[in-house]
């Protein structure tokens, strides 16, 4: 069976969540293609070594050019952080490579259009990592959807709270902090939170038109890790916006880390005319779904645990009632991407559903400075 | 319209729950009679006098006699110790007065049996207190299962936990505690607690063929308080119990003042072959219902908030979400009891079933001694 | 013991939650008067003979003049659609009669300013009947706030979701539909759910200093019920806004009457620096409260289940895990402002209170016409 | 570094449990060995060949005796069905292999304390599949009640519920229904899910002195899907026992296949002095904490979402709040397994551990028969 050479820019928490992927999804779906590890890059040599050596790349460098000047790779996948993000799509895009990017795309539309229009112009097979489209609550909630079940929508809520940045004495920047250092990630929780609730939102409920929005930075001042200067907090800490959907429906949008209690809630409802869903990542296997179509007297949310074998993706997995996780996320769209690219097809979230959402993001930070109503551009 | 004068035994916690009953039903519910508070009999003077100050009955005495020797009493009403229930239901079945009564109805079921045979010979309207069968969500388990929906019934599943006794410095015996004097309890959480599980399983589930029990009194000596002497403790502070019904389902049934962390958890659970069905005392207000006749994607257990219009008892009250709470127990079956005695008629729970109660808790506490499976008297 | 002599305006849905107040109050509540229902006033003759007569009231009429005019009535309770408020508190302050209030105060705030001057130059007791500050778990919300558990505040969310208007086939309009006529109500959802969000806001987190806004009438045309005539529909269907709040927290408020599967979703979130709790009408004696100081490994969300005797109210009703319901708030705000009234106090939420909330839902509506930021009146 | 060879019997649902645990540990835990998959035995040829292609296993066998005689293979892993345990695990005890058996360890305490004393006399590494010890808060219910926080044991409660056989039509026997062929299997739901439930009491609670239990065959002919003749169905479906520790707590275990709803409900509580914890596994990122110690006006259950870094096994995984699944607990139990094996020594649940389950439900099975309490050899 042909190989998919696979090389890997950044060994973060994201270079992590890919190379399981990598390891896991041959052995649970049967593949076109047989991954192999064939690189990984990253700036920090030592670390880059110990990385490729406990997931078993086969080489390691600390430039990414590297990669993408490789005849035997095909496909980057870009793990790195945001500010990075740009560069490496286009030019592993120039060099027809297959192209798997972490989200946000860009640190703005701006960036995320150039890479939309290199990706497009390369005609490789492409995604963004918004992993949480395969949540299998997630996709059975969209497949319920596409099935007409909800009627006319009128509702939809999206929450990701957490609260990990609440001390004052947390730093900003470098190793492991770099998404609170402006400069690097683009923006705060817009771009790092509210960008799952919105990618999830434009594929479920379709486009938004227009927002209004207010952002937040609780803690003004921090120290830099890398300088060790109290420096200025660039990033938004809190965001929430309003929003009218092009089908008409009203939402509500919020993502903070100051919300004391939440690791990292992120949940979602819809409200359509006959039925409405909820899901929770933090317990991520179950929808709660109501049908007003149900017999009046026990009629009732219904607590579903998607576990099943005719639930989305689980008949690759264990037995009813036994759960999958997080991970297992990144290796649904892994899966699903090399089947698209066996097609030559890129996979949604594609870069142009990438730009959609940086769009809805530069919106909502746009909206938040201007006390307006801001349209989202399309 | 005619009027229904009770005369009430009994001032405590379920005196205080019947009075309210008493006032609060003619305003919610179109009763047959317009129930009058005639009197209340109470051995301390005192107390009795406040209580009827407060709740508003026309006299007061500290001889239960006195009431089931006026002609202008038409209903007995027990809310007294356990010890007292025999005493005075056969004197006032003799005495022509309707009675409703407390639970367990005897402190066994030989009491329990003298009481029924009496209230029968008599053939007036009478009742045990069972009140969770009137819990709206609760009378809807039973009106599901009335209709068929369950199929075959594999298991009953029932707990009532509490933690109210785990303190060794708790004192046994008189005012507010005689429910921890065996002498006037009968016994301890069997009585007490297991006697509301059973009551409500024979309802729903049928009658139980046979039991093995356990019981345990984990704290073995408690001082008196109204001795004052430190002396073994009589009652059983756990009980547990399998069970088999007439219909070839299996239970267990468990009841114990010593489960940290829970306040009054009565719980029941029935799985049948198409149909479940759960219900928790601390959430009254919903059930629990799975179908497996729903469609397989999107099957759950539903949970139903019984609180709209043709949900059972909730037209009489306020507007769909909107909860009431433990006390309409009573309120609805002495709304339900006025109903049936207008038509001359006993109301379930009546006393031969307050007798099926006690012959079960009877066969649990010989089958404790025993250590062997023991029938259920029928 | 003196007599309060209360004056009652109206017979629908609240007119029975108040009656019902006034006559179990004294059974649970140490009451520095007695309650006398001396009048009921209400346009429907009828109806109004027969509402007097189940709840016992001593005379009823169509005109409530007749009760502000009676020498015998001390206290005027205002239970009749929104655009009455007005007229009749003034009337009744003028007539220096304690006056109690259904809410929203006024149809606007301009109504709702003139009642407050009315009330506050006659200087007689005043409430508003905003009743779910009186729902025990959030009355230990606000004592838990006020003991500074939360330190700063960052976050507020508070939704009322409800889905009883979804059909078309609806009518707009009369008897029991009045919440859906403009000139009756003054808003739609605004003020009729928005306004206990606000009030309940208010009081827990302190003034709201801006609000952007958006408001949705997603059918536009119904038949009127009373002239047969298909009308636009004037009022708000949806309504949802986010906030500032003086203390510098952010806000999200939402509700909205089609939100399939929401009865009457009141829930309420709080997240402090040290500290955040959890209110949810449909399990109203519950709050879920973290406590960040907790030791890090068994920290979480604890479920408290509001129903101890050391938590507010309590130690009026029954036992620990014994729930009450909806129609308590009512009672027990009847309880507080006799309290009050006998120490010649008005009782939060007074009129003052009142105000404040419509010149909120001002702001809102006003917001959701002008697309712009909004400031809060003061 | 040095390798360990593993030879794997059985390529069914345990035995892609057990190869996942192989590949990923080494990603996720330091182990001082390389996990290799040396071979697959198992009788189905061309199946065994394809499972040893997808999970790279680098050689396959029909007869498992292959992988005892191999001088390169250092561990036996039996994942076959019960009937096979006995046989192999001895032999490859002989062999001096580390073994690591799935469980219940025998079909019986016979066979079981055969193996233990193999085993034992080999002195090889040695451990039983129960998983469920590894689930991170399983684990960390097993350390707060070894840091002394929950004070004197009153109470356990165990269930397992499962809802898969309750049609008619599933026939017994042969691939993938082994299960349900007691000859097979040893028993029913006393093996298969009890001996779960049992593994977890004895590791939390210590041990089970006496046991009365009932058990049931609700189906009671089946056609057998190898030999497609009708025959008795020999089984349990379902099983129940009342059973008390050493420790003088009380305890209700209960296990089926016809409990309508439920997938496989594993749900535990322990009821202490002080504290108490329930756990469920359809929800198995949480705990439920209940620490009567704590405030009393804001004490409740901490529902305790365990997926921090300090909180059992998570530091190998993600970021707070995001959850792993039912394999990890595989992944786990073989890393430390890998972990002792290396410091020559076994690890819990050893054989020894694996023996006191199977003789605890062998008193189950033969009170059932007996119709007494029996007592638990030890």
């Amino acid at each position: 069976m042909k190989q998919l050479n696979i090389g890997l820019v950044g060994y973060g928490f994201m270079g992590r969540t890919h190379s399981n992927a990598f390891l896991q999804a041959p052995r649970f779906f049967d593949l076109p293609y047989v991954p192999v590890l064939k690189a990984v890059a990253a700036r920090n040599e030592e670390r880059v070594k110990k990385f490729a050596e406990n997931w078993g790349y086969e080489s390691h460098t600390s430039d990414w050019r590297d990669l993408v000047n490789r005849k035997d790779v095909d496909l980057i996948d870009i793990a790195s952080p945001n500010d990075t993000h740009h560069e490496i799509a286009i030019a592993a895009a120039r060099a027809g490579k297959m192209v798997m990017c972490e989200k946000p795309l860009g640190r703005n539309a701006i960036e995320a259009k150039a890479m939309t229009e290199s990706i497009e112009q390369a005609g490789v097979p492409n995604t963004v990592w918004y992993n949480y489209r395969r949540v299998p609550a997630v996709t059975m909630i969209k497949e319920l959807l596409d099935e007409g079940r909800f009627g006319r929508i009128f509702h939809y809520r999206a929450k990701f709270l957490q609260d990990w940045t609440i001390s004052k004495d947390l730093p900003q920047g470098g190793e492991g902090l770099w998404r609170l250092d402006v400069s690097v990630a683009g923006s705060g929780v817009t771009g790092d939170l509210l960008a799952h609730n919105i990618d999830t939102a434009l594929w479920l409920n379709g486009p938004i038109v227009e927002v209004t929005a207010m952002t937040e930075t609780f803690i003004k001042e921090r120290t830099h890790n890398l300088t060790g200067k109290v420096e200025p907090v660039g990033i938004d800490d809190a965001s929430a916006f309003l929003a009218r959907f092009e089908n008409g429906s009203l939402a509500t949008f919020e993502a903070t880390r100051y919300a004391r209690g939440h690791k990292a809630l992120y949940t979602l409802e819809i409200n359509g005319e006959h039925a409405s869903a909820f899901w929770d990542l933090h317990d991520l296997h179950r929808i709660q779904y109501f049908d007003h179509r149900d017999e009046g007297r026990v009629r009732g949310w219904r607590n579903v645990h998607v576990t099943d074998g005719d639930q989305p993706y689980m008949k690759h997995w264990w037995v009813p009632g036994l759960q999958i996780g997080y991970e297992h996320t990144f290796t649904h769209q892994f899966a699903d991407f090399v089947e698209a690219a066996a097609r030559g097809r890129a996979l949604p979230p594609t870069f142009r559903d990438g730009l959609a959402t940086d769009r809805v993001t530069d919106a909502v930070l746009k909206s938040a400075k201007s006390r307006q109503w801001e349209k989202v551009e399309c």
